[in-house]
Formats: C-alpha cells, structure tokens, sequence
C-alpha cells in the first residue's frame, strides 16, 4: 500500500522512497486537525516533516500531537526530524533586499536545510546601497545556485546576473506601496530582467524556490556517494 | 483674439505669450492635412514647431507646405525653427538602457533641444553591465536632471539614484518579451523603484519627461536673466 | 565600520554622512520588535529617525526606547529628531483633494518638514469646485515645487498644470469606489495627464514624492550655504 | 412579417414603427457584401440608413447599390436619408478635450442628427487650457444634454461637472501614451469622476453616448407634438 | 464667506445656494469625529444632511451630535433634514437583480428621496426569470429615468433596455462568485451592453447614478415653478 | 399567485413546480434574519432548502426557525430536506486536485445529493502524482460526467480530459500563492486547456458545476420514470 | 506504429481508433506546408481531415495536395471526408447573438457536422430584442444541448438559461467596443451568469464548445447502437 | 578598451573574455543597419554572433555585410561562427507541447548549440495525450536539464516535474485561442505549478530559457577541463 488514506486525504507515503523527501504540507486552507494529521501520518512513516504557510493555529494542533515540531515564526514553517539529515556539499545562497522580505527568504532557508543544503545568507542587499552588494561578490561565486529575493520593483536578481556567472532563482514577494499590486510588479519585473541566466517562481514562493535550487544543487553531488541516498536526501 | 479656429481645432496662438513655447503637436490620431494645416498656423504665429509622434506621412505633407522642416527618424519627430533658441545654462542627462530604447530617448532628446536645453547623452548603459554605469558617474552628477529611459523590467532609475542625487525623471518603453505587456512590466518597476527621488511619466512618453526636466531645469536660471524672457524660452 | 548587524538587517550607520539624512524606516512587514531596534540604531547615530507606515504597534515599542518619539495618527509616522534641522529657503506646495485623501498628503507633510523644509499646505481643493483651486493661484505659484495628492480620477494634477508652470509631482491614492482599483484609475490619470510637466510617484506614496520635492528644493538652495551641509539636511 | 431573413441576419423591418428609427448597422466584423444587403432591406422598408463602424470598403460595397449613401470619413459612418427628419426642439452639445478625439465625437454627432437633434459642438477645449472651457460656460448651460469626448486621462467630465448641472454622458477615447492601455485609463478616470451627474459609455462609443443623449432630450420634446411621431422620430 | 475652515477641511456653506442642496459627505476613509463636525457644519447651515459609506461608527458619532440623525443600515447612509424636501413630479425607478444587490439600490433610493424625488421600487428581478421583469413593463414605461442596480454579470439592464424607452443608469454591484474580480464583470457588461441607451456609474456607487437620474428628472419639472426653488431642491 | 413577498425579496415559490427545485439561497452578503426567513417560506412550500456560502452566522439564525436545518462546514452549505429525495442512476464523479480544494469540491458534492444524484468522490489526484489518478480510471470512466476541481495550475481537467471521454466540467479555486490572483491562473489555464471537451465555471463556483453536471445527468435517466417527476427531482 | 514523424510533428494516426475521429489540426502558427503535410498524413489513414483557425493561405497549400478540400471562409475551417458520417440522433442547437459573432458560430457548426451531428442554427437572437429568442423557445427546447455563441456583453446564456432546461455551453467572442478588451467583458459575463447551468469556453472557441457538446450528444446515443462505432463518428 | 563606441551603440568587446561569450543582439525595435553594424563588430572580435528576434530584413542587411550568416526561419535567429565551439558533456532536453510552439522551442535550441551544449529534441508531447509524454520518460531523465515550452494552459511543465527529477525551465508561449492573452494564462499556469522544481522565464523567451539552462550545465562540466576555456566557450 502506497498511500495511507485519511478519508479527507490520501497521504503519499510511497514518496520517500520514490522521490527522497516525503510529502510537504501546504498548510494554508485546511483546517489545523487536517494539518496534524497529516504530519503525524507522514512522520510515522518518514520521520521528517515539513509544513509552509502554517499559521500559529496550525502549529499548535501539529504540537499537541507531535510535542517537538518547531515552528519557524518569520517563516511560518513547521519542522521536526527524527535524525537530521547530513549535508550536501557546497553552498546555496538565500539573499533578500529589505527586511520586510525576510519571511519569504527564511522560508526558503528552512526548506533548503531540511532538504540538506548549507546556506549562506545575504540579507539587506537591495540595489539602492548597490556597494553593500557588490562588496559581498566573492560570497556570491561561491555558491552553486543563488535565490534572490525581493519585491518592490524586484531589481535585485538583474544585479546580481551582472555580477556573477550562477543559476539565479528569483522569488518576488508581495512587499511593496499600492503599484506593488501584491507582488505582481516584481513579478513582472524579474521576468523581464535584462539579466541572463536568471529564472522566477510564483510570488512569494520561497518554498519553490528552493526546492528548484536543491534539485540543481543534487546534480553536483559527487557520484561517489551512493546514487540512491542522494535521491533520498534531496528531492521532496 | 487668442486662437485660430481651423475648424477641426483651435489652434492657442497666445500660448507662446503666456507659456513660453507654442502649442506641441500630437501627431498620433491625426490626419498629415490636419498636422500641415496646424502647424502652418504655428510657424507664422510663433516661428517654432515641434510634431511628436509624427509618421513619414505626416512630415511629408508638412514639409510640402513648411519646406525647411526637419524630421528625426528615431525620435519620429518633426522641428522647424526660424532662429534657433539661446540655450539654457546647465545640462540634462538622458540616459537609456539599451539601443531598442533609442526612439523614445531621442524624443526626449530632441524636445529638450528644442526648448532651449543642453543635454548630456549617456546611452546604452543598462544595468546588466553595471560597470559601464558607474564609470559615468561624474557625469551623471554633473547634470541638473536626469531623464532615465529603460524597457524590460526598468531596473535603470534605480541603479541611477544609487549612485547620484539629482531628481530622476523615469521612462518606461514598451521594449521586452511577451510578459512586458507593452512596457507595463518596466512602468510598474519604475512606480516601485526602492531608488528614492524617481518620478515617473507615460509608457514611451519621451516628451513628457523632457518637459518635465525642462521645467525643473528652468528654475535653476540665474535671476539676472530677463525672469519674462526665461519664461518665452522654456515653457511650452 | 559603515553598518551595524542587527542579525536580521544591516543598519546603514555611514548614510547621513554620504547622503545627508539617515535611512528612512518603512516599517509595513516588520514587527514592532525590529523597527523599535533599527529606531534606536539610527537615533543613537544620527539624532533624527522618520518611520513610514507605521502602525501603532510600532509606535508604542519604538516609545518604549525612545520616549521622546512622536506618533503623527494621520500620517502613519514616526519621528524623533535631537535638534531640529534649519529649513531651507523656499516653499513647497502640498495639494491634496478631498479629505480623504489626508493620510497620504500629511506623510508628504512630515517628511518634507523632517527633511528640513517649509510647507504650504492646500487642501481640500479638488476638481469639482474648480473656482477654490484657481483662487490659490498666487500661493500655488509662490512655491517652488508642487506635490499633489489625488485619489477617484487623479484630475487634480493636470487642472494644476494648467494654472502654474512648477514642477508637479502627482501621487495617486486609493481612495474612490469600487472601479478605482485600489488607485489604479488615479495612477492611470496621472500617468496619461495631458497637463505637461506632471511626473508621478507609487499609489498612497507620500513619502516617495516628498523625496523628490526636497531632492528638486535642494537644487534651488543658494551656493553661498556649505555645500556638504546642504547636502547633510536634505538628502536621505 | 416583421422581419425578413437574410440567411446570415434577421432583419427588423418592424423596428421603427415600435422603436421609432431602424435597426443600426455596425459594420465591424462584417463583410462588405453583408452590410450592403442589410441596409439595402432597412432602405427599402425604412428610407434611412445609419451605419456605423464602416471601412472605406463597407462605404463602397454599399454605394454600389445604394449610390446615395454618403460616407463620413472621420466619424467611420454611412448615412443615407430619403427625407430628412424634422428637428427635434433644445440642442446637445458633444465636447471633445483633442482633435485626435474627433473621429468619436464626430460618431455622436453624425448619431445624433441623423436621429433629429440639433447638435451644438464644442471642440479641443481640454483641461490642459482650462479658460477655454470656462469661456464656453454658457453654450454649455443652454444644452439639455452634453456629451463629453476625451482620451488620455479623461479628466474633461469632471471639469465640465464643476462648471454646469445638466446631464454629462462621458466618452472615453483610445487616444493617449502607452499607460492609456487602450482607452482603459480615460474609461476608469470618468468612472471614478468626482463630479456629480457624470454617466460613462464604452471606450470610443460615441454613438452608444448620441443614443443615451437622444433618449433623454425625447423626454424634453413638447407633449402637444403626436407622441407617436416623436418616438418615430427619436428612438432607434 | 463661502466656506467654514475646520482645519481638515473646508465646508462650502455656500453650495446650497449655488447648487440647491448642501454638500454630501463621503464618509469612508474619514474618522467618525471628522464626519461629525462635518455634519454639525452642513446642518446648522442648510438643515439637510447626507452621509454616505457610512459606518455604524460614523453614525454613532454624528448622533452624539446631531440626536435626530438617521441610520439607514442597509444603505449605510446617514440622513437628517430639519423640514422635508417637497417632492418633484414623476417617480424614478430603482430596480436590483438580487437580493444581495440590496445595499446599493437602498443607497439609491435614500439619496433620491433626500433629493426630493418619488422613487419606484422594484426589486428581485433578475434574468434569471425574465417573466417577472416583463410583468412590471408598465411600472417601468411609468417612471422618467430608470437606475438599474445589478451584480454577476450585470446583464439586467441590458434586458430593461430591451423593454423600455427611457434613459437607463446602469450600477454595477461587486457581488459575485471569484470571476466577478469585485463587480469588474457586471461593470465590464454594462459598458458592453448591447442594449442601447444605457450609461454607466462606477462599481457599487448608487449615490452617483441617484445624482445622475435627479439631475434628468429635474430637467422635466414644470416651467410653472420657480426655477430657483427646483434647482435648490433636486441638485446637490 | 407564484411569489411570495417578504418585502426585501420575492420568494418564487412556484420555482419547484417549474423547474422541480425550489430557489437556492446565496448567502452571501444577505443578513442571517433574510437567509432565514426566505429559508422558512421556501421550506414551508416545497420542504427543501439549500444555502450556499453560508456563514456559521447564516446557519444559526436558519436552525433557530428551522431546528433540523443541517450546517456542512467545510461546504459552507445548509441543507433540509422533509423526505429524502430519490436518487438518480448514474454517478457523477467529483475529483479534487488537493486538499485544499476540498471546500469546493464539497460545495459540489452537497448540491449534486439534495439534487439527487449519486456522487463518486475521488480527491487528493493532482498532476504532481499522475499515476495516482491514472490508476482511477476506470472509475473515472464509469461516471456519466466529471467534475473537477483545481487550484494553482489548473491543469487536472486537461489530464482527466487525456484518460478518459466523459464530459468534464472544470472549477478553478482561488487556492494558490501569489501570482494564482485569486484564482485567475486556474481559472485561465482551464479556459485554455488543450484537452477537448473541458468547459469551465466561475472561480470557487462548486454549485454552478454541480447544476451544470445534474443538468447534463437528467438527460440521461430512462424515458420509462415519468418525465415530470423526474424534471421535479432533479433542476432547480 | 501509433504515429508517423514528419520531423516537426508526431501525427497521431492511432487517434481515430482509440477515439473515433483524427486528431483536428489547429492551423494558426503553422506554416502552410506543414499542415498541408498533416493533413495528407491524417487524410491517408483516416479519411477525414478538420482544420480549424485555418487562413486562406493554409487552405490553398492544402488544396494543392488534396484537391477535394473545401474551404468554410467565415469558419476559417478547411474539412475533407472520404465518405460522409452517418448521423447521431438528436439535434444541437447553436445561437449566436449579432451576425459580427458568424464566424465563432460556423466553426461550431462544422465541428459539430464533421462530428456526425445534426445541427439547429438560431442566429441574431440577441437580448436587445429578447421576443426573438423568446420566440424560438420550443426551437431550443428540441436540443439535446446547446452552443450559445455572443460578443460584447455575453449576457444571451444567462437569458437561455432562464427559458429553457437543458445543458448550456456559452462562446464568448471578442466583438465589440474598446472595454470588451479581446472578449473579456464576454468571458467575465458568462463566467458570472446568474443562470444556472451555464458552463463556458475559451474566447473565440467555436470548435471547443462544439466538442463539448458533442461529448453530452454522445452520452444519448441509442445502446442498441454498436458502441464502438459510436465512439469512432463522435469522439475526437 | 573595452567597447567599440558605435555612435547609437556601445559594443561591450571585452564580454566574452569576461564572460565566454559575446553580447547576444536582440534585434526587435532596432534597424536592419544598426544590427548588421554591431554584428560586424562581434564578429571580427570574437568570431561569433547571435541574434534573436530577427526579422527576414534584419538578416538580409546582416548578410550583406557578413555573407557566411545563417538564417534560423522558424527560430528568427541569426547565428556566425568562425569555428566551431567544441560541446560539452551531457545533453539538455527542449521540450514542446505542439507544433505551434516551434519557433520558441527552436530558439532555445539555436541558443544552446551556438553556446556549446548537445540538445535533446523531445516536440509535440503535450498533455492531451500523456502516454506520449510518458513513453519519453528515459531519454528526459538522461538529460541534465530540461526546457520545457508550451502555450494554452501551459500544463506540460507540471506533467514533467511529475515523472523526473531534473530541474526544469519552463517558457510559456502566447500560442491559444483569447483568454491566453498573449500567453499570460501559460506564464501564470507555470507560475503556479504545483509541480515542485519548476521555474519559469518570459513569455516567448526561448533564449532566456536557453541561457539559464546553459548556466546550469556548466556547473556540470569535469573540473578536468580548463575552467578559463569552459567559461570562455559557455557564458554569454
């Protein structure tokens, strides 16, 4: 049996084994009894559990039934491991602009350390004060893949393209005066970056992209360790 | 009597009096006969002509009728002037990003001309080679104002006003691939610029940020010029 | 050392030395917790702290550490300045339309003043008595800069464009009903005002235009003020 | 019968005796071959013909067959009368803000006299040069009806609002820069007038705003005159 | 001395002369206190006060004030009149598709009857069951002006339109499934109707298609009364 | 008589009769007192009700009139039923994507058992794991018509649409992150999805899929039951 | 082998058995020789070729290589059949409001015959004259399904909806005035429609409503009927 | 120096030293003869050229001048090379959901050859019928990226993220019928992707796509290889 079926949800709890990493919870429009359990379902089988866009009120139904589930408060993320999971090599880069983008880098952050990644992280590098980024250049060629977040006008990742030579995932957020309309000028603007080489997830995704930044960050694993593991360790 | 009525419009033949600067005509909608016929009256009022958004076919009848005009292919203008304008102190800086923004630059460039302003070219400088930008900095700074032209995502304006503390006068184009949607992408990013003192026009709207430009650049004219004079020159 | 790490922000101690005015905090997505610790970063630097879209969250924690801050309801601001900066020469015109249309007309307002320059205050002037506006003609004309804030239709700025010959800086609001799109109709009507020399800044983005007007102000400040000094009262 | 059948249309022969005026053909998306046939039908049974909408080429089609129909170039109209419909009493007077917006404002009128009103037209009297509108104040007030024609931000209903208190049915125009998108800024901006009274039609319909206008100045028309003939004679 | 200066606002006291009826306070984005010493302005000046979007906050405020103010919950407008407005001749149509539409068709007919109209009601009768609308033909021939309330697609006056021969004021209502995108769907559909004599006022605003119809109904109002007496009655 | 009035709405009584199903209350935006009242006389005459998007508020005041009235939450619907109706043969099969969507596909679900039919419920199969619901073919082929119920994408009907032959009847949900606007991304990746036979309902419209498919589903039940009785059972 | 590679293109030759009818070319954005290549492909293995969006360049390029072709020039279909379909019983009604709206209603009409369906075309039965449609009633209520084909406001399903009980697909077209914008003021209308059973398609898309309808049609087929020849004359 | 300063241009000589390739010409909005004049200049500096968006006549005046030019007709690109590139290890898929997405899946295909990279063709596998797709799962997991193109829904990226696991760059095209709005349901279809890994670049950017895919794959290239030449012959 490949799937465990809670009348409201058929929890895939084949996905581990198929696909390394079990299934992620979206938490925001189900109910916080739907939310717990599915964790407790999904950690019985996998021992790891990742839920985003979780509320307060989810985690604390998700606690009451699984105690040592942590709750990430800027990156309204639950997590809880067994055993943690070791470290790919090299590094993935988180960046964001301002500080009020700090929860969608954060739940970009949670989700690549749980997916076992290293992450450097570079907050508070918006283009207006562009030395503050150009003075941390060497940081940024170090790490294998790049998630640049921002909103506003979302310049950031066409910068950071004219600075550096990786894969650049760009996340738009909602942050942002009246003209922002939720996100959607960043959006736009990062879609039409004038910047090579540089890619967008949905608004607000720090989720997505992350996980598209572990799946290149998989491919540089060295093949010396067991294939199969790898899989396991990396892909959701 | 203030106008001269050619039946289809009223042509403001006191404007030049009271404002500076005859009435500019927006060619765009309108037939070449009624762009001759209102142009004609212009030039015997005022001695000064500028056509924006004009076609081939509008110049040609134009210059069927007022022989000396002059048309900018780029810019898709039309000038002609008796005896040209005494040009203001002070320069104007017109920066665009890319040589598919040269139209709408050139619009700029040659409204400001034509009202009596010196202006800087500073063009092809966009940010995904941030260098070539800072390497024009001190003449960036030197300028009174700046007019930034920019399509895709409009990243320029605020690479600008990281750099120097002139006001800003932003024009998005309608330059990019699909998700541009003729140069909202770029107006949008302009709008949410997190550079602080930028101010934006219309999608394309060369002229507007040049008359804008212009009329900040008219302030800074020394008191010990003719104040009345000073007013004939610039303002349209 | 040019910024303090805060852990989640990099407060940029060096700015009022290279700007002239210390780093504006905009605090929407931020928890009172971090703005009341970027607050104390800047004052204990510069002497002088503005917070935009400040709710009174922020305000009560930032007064916990600074007692002595100042909470404007209307304007949504945080300010607190050790010694008051001297004002500028010159007047700038803040318009706005209807009443409900203050908010955003009153963050022009303390950011103009805490910037160090003099207001004219005109409100409750719009369109639809035209006869209050052509009235305030001379005090229109007697400034130097013209900041006017409009929401429903926008048409404030272009009827104002046709009175005076200053720069005119519009800033769309959200007010109106249903089909103002949370002010998309007034940022459209600004944008394609047909009143020459009209620029326009983001939706409610009062902060945004009065940074422009000073950086405009700025220019017209005579030369025999030291010059550096200038620069350290008005540009942020 | 009240209709004849055409195969590909059905005809209303019967319209005007209920509705007081035939069916009105707008040629858009037709063919030539189709619109000659149907205004051929409504000629025989109806001795006039409104097209509107019509290409150079529908003109020729149907000329062909009916040599008399007339074409006006600028409003996009064919017309043909067998005798001409006695003036209705009281004038509407049709504005327009440019001469680019003339070819609507030149559809209302064609409209509009071809259903028998008299038609006071006031053109190029845009709010950039508000004292020419001021100086029309009393041709306005002495309309029963105005229909207001303007592109760009649209601005000029609520101008006119302020000055008169008689009916305004607004036009918006496809004119204007690229943020126009296609009349969608004047259409919001006339939407979202704050002056009172102000009624909205579809982006460049000036015959849906003739009609509108017709139908209230009908109302107005002496109740000595055979209230059957006036419906003949106003309503399509 | 036309106006009383509150600080935040200027009340033109002298609009009831020009205009035949006292300003009309947009209460929405404006604190209870403002509205109230608003309203104590207006009323000690003309006896005759309109709200509209007026909270229950609003109202308990002007109450405290003004004891004999009246809340109309549905409408969510605030009246109160020292002696009632004699009626004009002719009644005036309110119709709404639904009963959800009701808020804005009450907002309707409380402004109507403030500005002394008869008001016929006719609500419920959707397109849903087009025999209930054709059963009331004759109430609708009956009526000078018809103000057509309708949410969803807003196909209603469309079908009115199909029935009847007077002047139709379409109001759309942001009610509706997702797709509606907050009444843009029913504005959408109003502006395209296919029936012809239909205007259109912006989403949810049945103040402003009540103005509309009271300022036709007042141009049929018998010459016999003094001119000055209707137009201090029926126009705002 | 075929209504009866309350006042604020005309309860078409005789619907049941007509069309087999008395009117559905839409809750939304009505007061708790009308849902209940219109509740009351719609179950007095016909002994069925059904509200949708109904608020707990809504149920409370229904359930204190009409005590056996049944709340199902995740739906947001109340139910009553005096007898049970009998079922149809067939099933219709209702899937949903996520869990997410589940209010939706709920919403469907309780309108199509009131209607009388038989509901196969298969949830939880989005693109993300085809194989699971390539493994529900068979009993996706088995219903006489699919709806079926997505957010994000949108793009479970065009997979369903691969697989099996049945008319499938999409309904995109307003679940997503931030560029989903809404449910806009679904909504148009329905309209355009590539596989034949998909038609399309409102965002969030589960009611309106549930009509659409028991509409389709009558047509199917043998010509042997009375063909009224059947018309009663199932169209509202 | 279940395809054929034309290098460009895979043709699914096994369609119309597993099927019943060859894959349909979609011709806009294809070389004229590529779909003439197809069309050979698809004719030589299955004797029937439909073509949809197909311009008269398409069309001659595939008459070149299959003489017998025929060209629909306002379905912009080109069609080609060995041997004729047999016909499925029951009739298809397709409606379409105004003769501008032909050309979406004709590819409906020769998707459904080419399908083996027998169709009932009531066209020009817009709602501005809703006796028409009421008219046809008895028409429409013959139909297995209906296909309802309209521009500008969209509002004819909603009025079908509420005369008749069977399935609805309603066509929105992209004519009419500027804010239909491309159809959408159409598409939002039917979307929204308060006539319940209405189900939508995509703008313009006369051949997927018409295989939506098909697929209803194919669901009342006798069973006495071989099943699987049924599924080869209906299903694409 | 670092540029060749063309007059309308500045040609940046020094990229493919710093970068490993040349500048890329994106030839829309610019003249035949400003692209041929900066195509000679890359050429006799680098000895490749690429251009994208080229027009018939854009290639025509470039071959004029460099007679060895090749004309890419589907994918309107320009491609040169002095010699050959050697390629690297591994191959990136180009996927595309139909034959009308041939022109963006080519220019990604152009792009990847000129920049040194083995291209895995994988055309006309959209989801309508997924055992297509499915059959192709090996050849799609050997590949170390993939681009996935596709227009309508835009659904073919999430079917491919549900069977491997390689990262995937997704282009959305503005092929579909109306309501894809020139491509805007595919872009927000891939935007909200509930297949994890996926991210998206501009509509129609089959360069974009191209580039970042590139980028990726270097990052896989031996470390045995010369990184310098790797740099050199990868990265534009």
């Amino acid at each position: 049996m490949t799937f465990v079926d809670l009348g409201f949800a058929r929890v895939d709890t084949d996905r581990k084994r198929r696909r390394g990493f079990p299934e992620v919870i979206y938490c925001e429009g189900k109910t916080p009894e739907d939310v717990a359990a599915i964790a407790a379902t999904i950690f019985e089988q996998d021992g790891v559990v990742l839920g985003t866009r979780a509320g307060k009120e989810h985690f604390e139904e998700v606690a009451r039934v699984l105690p040592q589930a942590k709750y990430h408060t800027r990156a309204r993320c639950i997590t809880l491991e067994k055993n943690p999971v070791p470290k790919n090599e090299g590094m993935i880069g988180v960046l964001c602009a301002g500080t009020s983008d700090l929860p969608v880098a954060e739940e970009a952050v949670v989700t690549l350390e749980i997916f076992g990644n290293r992450v450097e992280k570079i907050f508070d590098v918006g283009v207006a004060g562009i030395h503050r980024l150009i003075a941390e250049r060497d940081r940024l060629e170090a790490c294998n893949v790049l998630v640049v977040v921002a909103g506003m006008e979302g310049a950031l990742p066409s910068a950071v393209a004219g600075l550096v030579s990786k894969p650049i995932i760009a996340v738009p957020t909602s942050i942002g005066y009246g003209a922002s309309f939720g996100g959607l000028a960043a959006l736009l603007g990062m879609l039409n970056s004038c910047g090579s080489g540089v890619t967008v997830v949905n608004i607000d995704n720090g989720f997505g992209a992350a996980y598209a930044a572990a799946t290149i960050n998989r491919l540089l694993q060295p093949k010396t360790k067991d294939a199969d593991s790898i899989a396991k360790t990396v892909e959701p």
